[in-house]
């Protein structure tokens, strides 16, 4: 078994893979809403990831992208066969405006093309970049939160 | 008692407000290890935020230096006598280099003149911005990630 990747990239098999390997997100009360080759959701209710104001805290709405990006890598390299890490090399994100229920965060696969020469460098080079783009959702489905990643993948 | 900043910015009062009103940072094991009017500065040990692959996750390395500028905002509206929200617009990160112990986020406050204008804005406009860095030392002091973010005071 690898200690890098879930075994399984269902959403039970990825969210007791993310439990069990980072502490915070059973903290967090991380839910895997959706897994798949098209897009990642992930989902964390409010009351664990409050702030001071009452709305979503911060730091939660910046961590639950960036996990949506690990796991949506994480089902790239699986599709693919290949065992890897992946590490954040940058993020940034615009908070515009106040997240007041479950904190849901959307991440699609890139286009075809881009995924197709991101394994091709990853197989020759042993090392690949990718940047993901994520939504967090707010009220009536509005992006709340918009996120954008620069990630490596190392075999 | 307000509850938009501490009643006290002591390292223990801001300690106990960020405990008792953003429960995610208890399940990180924050502590306050300095704050006072020069610099803020915010640890986590990395059992409590630790990754898949045994070093500190990405969303701790971002969630500590965004509390590290809340809590240095609310200690210049403190010192000026001011009761108003603090919430984040923009963040970004680069990260370095892996951090494989303690967390800890360092963040220097802005010159007087920056300081000085923030609070004229928000006592003019009742809103104000400010862009502040931090670093997350890695081994030896050495910066692991840096990290900037844009925030908004508001009263």
């Amino acid at each position: 078994m690898s200690h890098l990747t879930p075994d399984s990239m269902s959403a039970q098999g990825l969210e007791a893979f993310l439990h069990e390997k980072i502490p915070l997100t059973r903290a967090m009360g991380l839910r895997v809403a959706e897994s798949n080759a098209q897009r990642l959701v992930l989902e964390a209710p409010l009351d664990r990831n409050v702030n001071h104001l009452g709305t979503a805290f911060g730091g939660s709405l910046h961590t639950l992208p960036t996990l949506a990006c690990y796991s949506a890598l994480w089902t790239l390299l699986h599709e693919a066969g290949i065992d890897g890490h992946v590490v954040v090399k940058h993020s940034e994100a615009n908070y515009r405006a106040p997240v007041t229920g479950t904190l849901r965060a959307v991440c699609a696969r890139p286009p075809a093309a881009a995924c197709a020469g991101f394994l091709n460098d990853l197989r020759r080079h042993r090392k690949a970049r990718m940047i993901l783009s994520v939504t967090v959702e707010g009220a009536n489905g509005k992006p709340a939160v918009e996120f954008s990643g620069s990630f490596v993948a190392l075999v």
